[in-house]
């Protein structure tokens, strides 16, 4: 019995090696290559350990971390949606709940329903956990891209009020944090022409 | 204040970007690319989480997974050190000690106190969290040359004795553990001549 669940455990840990070859559209701080998501979600439980204390609400750590730890592995099968691709959003959450269902489906039975219903929560953006995961989600490429003077942004030509728009949520995780990205990272690549100040609907 | 803590936070978390540029020698499941130190930590993160129950008495989850997600962010300037290179294996403790100093030492005082003195106990390896950690940064490597047909074992010409030295230390974390790695990941590599049977001293 042991060794059954423990076979399933591996096979589930073999089949997400394959998220560290799903790229992202931030840039490292090198400038020169991309992130994937095993390095986004790695960095974001660091950030969360260490930010958590500027949560609107308290929150519980590990819960948040594994949170973050987990919730691209949809993409294995369903691929990256780039934050400003509308077209590809349209379908993005079909496609990541059968991802989901395949992937989280390998675990022991017990451990899948948890993994798959923290995925959940996290799409579902309706706890303090949650928040604060969106938070770090949103956070964590717009500190890279103001890193790297802005290039991910000038690239996809991306626009303030599509920023504004994707970050409605982010201060619903921490306020500080919110304004903080805002005030050092957003504002000074808008005044540098690096983020297009016109609205794009 | 707030501002000046989380400018300090910042500037860690842009540091320690530099971790995904940090290469080990371990293939990834494609057999091409190799792993580096962030996707390492992400992989071994999830591991811990899902196969905590088999710790050899209870451990914080939360702590170990702390530990391992920061535990090489040293290699930044020290580099990686190769589980069987004898010779780097000589400065590694002083070149790993002054980066713990400097990259730690980035955070406000009371968080870089705490992340230094959790390196120090994964290092000196005398808790039940250092032990299981221990115990995954020697598994998910094993799994993974498993994966890729002995690859990166074949290529350094790894004798079994080398590894079964290196895992003395993986029971103490998890008696389970440390047999299905035997049984399932290194014995059958064994018989394959992947891992070379006899001693090297």
């Amino acid at each position: 019995m042991e060794k059954n669940r423990l076979d399933q455990q591996f096979e589930f840990f073999r089949e997400i090696d394959k998220e560290k070859f799903i790229g992202r559209q931030t840039y490292l701080s090198d400038a020169v290559r991309k992130e994937n998501d095993a390095e986004h979600a790695w960095h974001m439980a660091i950030m969360t350990i260490l930010l958590s204390e500027y949560a609107n609400d308290e929150i519980d750590i590990l819960k948040t971390v594994t949170m973050l730890l987990i919730h691209d592995i949809v993409e294995i099968d369903a691929g990256d949606t780039y934050a400003y691709d509308e077209e590809g959003k349209k379908t993005q959450r079909q496609r990541e709940t059968a991802a989901a269902d395949r992937i989280f489906g390998m675990l022991p039975e017990d451990q899948a329903e948890k993994m798959r219903n923290l995925w959940e929560e996290f799409e579902q953006n309706e706890t303090l956990e949650a928040h604060f995961a969106h938070t770090m989600d949103n956070l964590q490429p717009v500190m890279l891209n103001a890193a790297t003077d802005g290039k991910a942004w000038k690239e996809h030509g991306v626009h303030l009020n599509q920023i504004l728009k994707r970050n409605q949520i982010t201060p619903i995780g921490s306020e500080v944090l919110w304004k903080y990205s805002l005030e050092n990272f957003i504002q000074p690549n808008v005044e540098k022409g690096r983020i297009k100040k016109d609205e794009r609907s």
